[in-house]
């Protein structure tokens, strides 16, 4: 029979009402003649929970007992959505990473996927059982430990089975009713897309759009696994949500199809460092081995031989960067006479594929943004995107200018 | 080094102050030279919360899905007792049970512990970590699922341990200073016990005395596990809390030791049943194929080749008992006329071991509870205990009642 992948984030299965309802959606699909794996989030609220006791037991925290806590939820909802679909009759058991087993690296909180071998899940397939319902956002290291994929990993979990399973179609159920222009509880104006190209849905993840993880973007896209986003609350057709697609799927579009952000953004800056090959590559290796994620880095004009290194990160990844950098100069390996860190920033991102043939997008950001009077402090391009950096106060004022200014109120 | 066993029941551990204390009391052992086993509940309420979502869920609920839920409450404190003691400079890691793994039988919510490695913790001791800290309650079957002990399984878990690792002392933490002549709750004149021997512990165990599960008193009496019930919200000398042990080393003790009651117990009564060879075999094999734990068993006098047959067991069982008996009639299995269930009774048990040597400790049970104008329903009696089932009403009052009548407000 055919599968297919249906994934319940936090909202859908806050309570058991809410497990029930989901558990309809998955009765419907089952009666179509699916055979489903469902991938189910933590009740909301209960992974944050979760991640607090850890950060207040423990700020620089052993990542491997972070995944050992915070990856309970999704036992729970697990075990509850398999009772729930029997009691409806419907053939079902759960499956909790490491009996599947997911397979990831060892990169603890924030691991990567390796394998899902399929055989356990397609043995109770043959034998019946309609419905695997798998936790999500969690997998098994080479050495025995649980791991988890990172904040918003189920999405992955459900795109990696999807791939894994050959798996029809991968449905993510959450609480908004699909991709929007932009974010619509900071701008009213806000539309719905029918469809969105892989690429521009991989730049509003990563640049802060919650809807999806970026990872699972990317992996749909790698393994060609068509991904709709929709929302648990209404009922659904067929045409419900919004469609991930290749390009070539869509038809029209605006030159920018959305307007992303990202709230929690820091910036730092390595003042008066060496200004030689290889002071790069010393500097974000230290960085990453700390586990942090660095995203925009720019590199001032140099002045006799020193120069300032500015980057932006997350901002619950400050002070892991500080221990680092201290520990990198404590050591001799970095020479810098100050570390400058901005908590109060934001990143703005304009994206569009349709910028791929139509110049003048840049200027057009930036003048906008200039008649607000917001300062811009970085900048970074790529070939569909442009990021800023600015004054987290100026966030939503910035969002609403450039919806306006680029018609994303409106259809293509 | 020596190796030291101490369990932390869910009121030790409620928040995160809480797991601090005990990770300072654990320290403190740590300091002594023991490696330390440490064995956690989940968080006060957790596991009734989830036994609540399970129950909501599904009233008849597959236990394997109900392990894989009611076992997540375990891996939140196991995790964050690790990370405690790592801020204080203690080495600690945690494992799930499947992690050890501790292995149990198939038979999901009441699994027994069929065998715990010692290698693997073994190895981290060799390494230098000091502290292993161990989800309680929950093993892994033969199948790769998840199994729980039964509630109060983390007392096993912990003995169990404390077996298999040879330790020095198992000591049980928990929300009250020892073990009592009767519950506190229900009669102010309740007396700390400073020793009591295993075979009474495992009568007020069995009897609904909440302090420790009856399956841990067997397996220390079985593995001479020196067992020590102490209070984690006290400063501890090393002769707090009550030492349970072999009756040898108690020099004097009262006739009776203890009042033990049961508030849960429900009556079943089938009435005019066969009176023939194998007929109770057939009702209690069937019974307990279906999960159910009959205590109290009564036939009456026989009737024209009928007779009717009493039984209690834990309101919590009935519904499982009666659909039991209604299949094993529905399929021609046995042939009864009615069967009527009183939920409103109580067990009351009055325990020594000094009752081996002193008769007219029943006739002095009865006369208290007939001066008190409580009758009688069922009666059994062990060589160290006897028990009565009675109106639920009266279960204070006969508490209170047998508590004075035996003197046990005052020592030896």
């Amino acid at each position: 029979m055919p599968v297919l992948v249906m994934k319940f984030g936090g909202t859908s299965v806050a309570n058991l009402d809410r497990i029930r309802r989901a558990a309809k959606r998955i009765g419907v699909e089952v009666a179509k003649g699916y055979d489903v794996i469902v991938i189910v989030s933590a009740m909301s609220g209960q992974t944050n929970k979760l991640v607090g006791y850890v950060e207040e037991t423990s700020p620089l925290f052993d990542a491997r007992e972070y995944d050992a806590v915070v990856s309970s939820g999704e036992n729970v909802t697990a075990g509850l959505m398999a009772l729930t679909l029997q009691e409806m009759d419907i053939p079902a058991r759960s499956w909790q990473g490491w009996q599947v087993p997911l397979l990831t690296t060892s990169a603890h909180s924030q691991a990567r996927i390796e394998e899902i071998p399929t055989d356990n899940i397609n043995a109770k397939f043959g034998e019946g059982m309609r419905v695997a319902v798998v936790a999500g956002f969690q997998g098994i290291s080479p050495e025995g430990r649980i791991t988890t994929l990172g904040r918003g990993g189920s999405d992955t979990t459900a795109v990696a089975f999807a791939a894994a399973f050959d798996a029809e179609r991968c449905d993510i159920y959450t609480d908004v009713d699909g991709v929007y222009t932009t974010d619509p509880r900071i701008c009213s104006k806000a539309r719905k897309l029918d469809r969105i190209a892989f690429e521009e849905m991989l730049e509003l993840a990563s640049l802060g759009a919650k809807v999806l993880q970026t990872r699972s973007v990317e992996l749909a896209m790698r393994y060609k696994v068509k991904l709709r986003v929709l929302s648990s609350f209404e009922e659904q057709s067929d045409e419900a949500g919004t469609l991930v697609c290749d390009e070539e799927e869509i038809m029209e579009s605006n030159v920018v199809s959305g307007v992303a952000y990202s709230r929690d953004e820091a910036k730092m800056t390595l003042l008066s460092v060496a200004d030689r090959p290889g002071i790069a590559s010393i500097i974000f290796g230290c960085l990453s081995d700390a586990g942090v994620n660095v995203d925009m880095i720019v590199q001032n004009i140099s002045e006799e031989g020193r120069t300032d290194m500015t980057f932006s990160l997350p901002t619950d990844q400050v002070k892991r960067a500080e221990k680092a950098l201290a520990e990198l100069k404590a050591s001799g390996g970095l020479n810098f006479s100050d570390l400058i860190t901005d908590m109060d920033v934001a990143k703005i991102s304009v994206v569009g594929i349709g910028m791929r043939s139509q110049s003048g997008v840049a200027a057009k950001m930036f003048k906008v943004l200039s008649d607000e009077g917001i300062n811009i402090k970085v900048i970074t391009t790529s070939e569909i995107k442009i990021s800023v950096l600015i004054d987290r106060k100026y966030l939503e004022l910035a969002v609403q200018a450039l919806h306006d200014a680029f018609d994303l109120d409106k259809a293509a």
